[in-house]
């Protein structure tokens, strides 16, 4: 009988024991190996030192058949993780090393034996080790095989919409799908929904996330986001390439933050011309041509103000579409007709616009950062509905 | 001989093992745990199983002077940490149960034992969890009593400098004064240095420490971020301030995010006035004046551009200072000449201005991200060279 296989975490460094950072990359690869077959059976956090890991290495080598370290790889002399590596091992040779896209150090990969899970060591910098867990993971399908558990996952991306709303509707529909699990993954962009269906067939599981996903279909359409990825800035240069249309953005309180997201898909150019940040009202007034008496009348953060920031953008850079957002995005600045987290944001195509006021809970990142989400889906919504 | 102090953080259940939830408190108790003077030597994980939770509590009681769970105390069929905890005991009734302000179950304290640390076991909710470990403080400094360290520490913000330069030359240095260790953490921002005394008085890890930061004085100095936050952004936006100088920035590359990151400070509005986010060439000659010779003869990433970029941002803004930046954050776009990571940026001040091109490694994230962070510390060095 092969054993299924469980995964062992160890995630090394001092600078973790003493709290000054907080480990993202257990949550990480836990997610990464429960969907690849392989769940973890705990984790572990270790300093810097090498008998100590060697030890831990040892021990979960002993009960898992996939041991994952991440950490303790720099170049300088706190980093004891490949001394402690060799240790464990006892002068056993690595058996590949995966060059690292995004750093110096490879990731080092030892294939299980008899009495010894694998053993898959990867940097700490989350960037890296995130690029080279994927690109391991051909190797830890093949090396595991039939130990791997079959695991089958859907994603649904929904923004504009929290958990504690959304769960209640949610809930009980996929509950009617026997063999259906479903997990709500919030953050600031949004709520994705994690469909899961364990050790069947894949027709069978694809099967079951059909059902699943046709019987919430109606009560996530209002939300649910229209690109593969999940990803509103993905959807909404999709559908601005479709028609040939242009973007520019006016942006006050997201300070540029719109533009740096539209920007961070690489060819981006082909449709956002660029944006002004108009973070006082002289630019307001002499970049983007907001008049003088609607700033005066209104106040900067407003829907009138928000619509002529648009307007500007569109004008200034001869786009096809726009967005104009102003809003308060705190801890000061507030009032008690507009309070801290009031946000206006205007979108505009050439079939028509819409402009809307958000009240936002939250500190200052989290306004600015569902300031610039909602704007993005406002301009997506407008485009999809034919505004 | 009194034993000194340390801790073992037991983490319970079955959602961080798959992920769905990224453990906060372990940090925070690392942190608190490091500051009372029990530092943690390793942190475990555990699903929702008593064998394992119960095994794991008796291993860390037998290492350790303090051990401390959080989580399973709920009232759900998967929470299993009070049935471990008895097995792992043997039947000792708990020693106190502190009662819980922000929800139903409260801290179970056992007193240590010749041959088992003591032991806390706090429920999972953070804010239930910081609540009971706060009210349990004065009951761990009694038991452990002379048994608690003391750690000081000292971190030293750096910027433009990888750690593979950086370390070869601070460590030999930080070794040379006994009793201080020094860590390297970098990120796409810089590297931050730590400087750690542990076991000694207030006053002399205190003159320990100062000792080792005279002794990499010269050697940080053209890469230390003065800010006592470590963050450029404050240190240039105190610079700003003191001069009642004002900024605006035309970024092209970055797509916005010199400004995102410029504005995610409150009260940037007393030295920043906004940006033009000049993604096409269009934009360049119209919004920032970028003469159209002067792109045609250079490209739009080089130096002259990125200059007349700057003096483009100052004049539309009416700011004091300026900041350009051009570049090629791939992956497509790049050529022989101009590889992908090469970036021009100019900074100008009532004072004078200065214009480099870098060319940055990694993925088109960390070339914006490193851009925008080499293009704000161009600006700070020279307005503190008094250019």
């Amino acid at each position: 009988v092969t054993r299924l296989a469980r995964s062992i975490v160890l995630t090394i460094g001092d600078e973790l024991l003493l709290g000054r950072t907080t480990d993202s990359n257990s949550a990480w690869l836990a997610d990464r190996l429960a969907a690849i077959g392989a769940p973890v059976a705990r984790m572990e956090t270790l300093g810097d030192v090498a008998d100590q890991i060697a030890g831990a290495v040892r021990r979960a080598q002993a009960e898992a058949s996939l041991v994952v370290t991440t950490g303790g790889l720099g170049p300088t002399a706190d980093d004891r993780t490949l001394e402690a590596v060799r240790m464990a091992v006892g002068g056993r040779e690595v058996d590949i090393e995966i060059p690292n896209p995004r750093g110096v150090e490879p990731a080092r990969w030892y294939e299980p034996s008899d009495d010894a899970g694998a053993l898959l060591v990867l940097p700490g910098p989350p960037r890296e080790m995130t690029a080279l867990f994927e690109a391991a993971v051909g190797r830890i399908r093949t090396s595991l095989a039939d130990g791997l558990r079959s695991v089958s996952a859907r994603t649904i991306a929904t923004t504009g919409i929290p958990e504690s709303r959304l769960a209640p509707d949610i809930q009980p529909l996929v509950d009617g799908i026997d063999g259906v699990e479903v997990a709500f993954l919030p953050d600031l962009h949004g709520v994705d929904l994690r469909l899961t269906v364990r050790d069947r067939t894949e027709a069978e599981a694809s099967r079951l996330l059909d059902a699943a996903e046709s019987a919430i279909a109606d009560t996530v359409r209002p939300f649910r986001v229209s690109a593969p990825s999940g990803d509103v800035v993905e959807a909404l240069t999709d559908a601005l390439e479709a028609r040939g249309w242009t973007l520019a953005v006016a942006e006050s309180c997201t300070g540029g933050g719109i533009g740096e997201r539209v920007t961070a898909r690489a060819g981006a150019s082909r449709s956002f011309l660029g944006g002004v940040v108009a973070y006082s009202n002289g630019a307001k007034l002499s970049l983007l041509g907001v008049p003088g008496l609607v700033l005066e009348e209104h106040g900067a953060v407003s829907e009138p103000v928000a619509s002529a920031m648009a307007d500007g953008a569109v004008r200034a850079f001869g786009s096809d579409c726009g967005i104009g957002i102003t809003g308060i995005a705190g801890p000061e600045g507030g009032s008690p007709e507009k309070p801290v987290g009031t946000v206006c944001f205007a979108a505009s195509t050439p079939a028509g616009g819409v402009v809307t006021t958000h009240r936002f809970r939250g500190d200052r990142e989290a306004v600015r950062r569902r300031s610039a989400q909602a704007a993005l889906v406002q301009l997506l919504r407008l485009i999809e509905e034919g505004g």
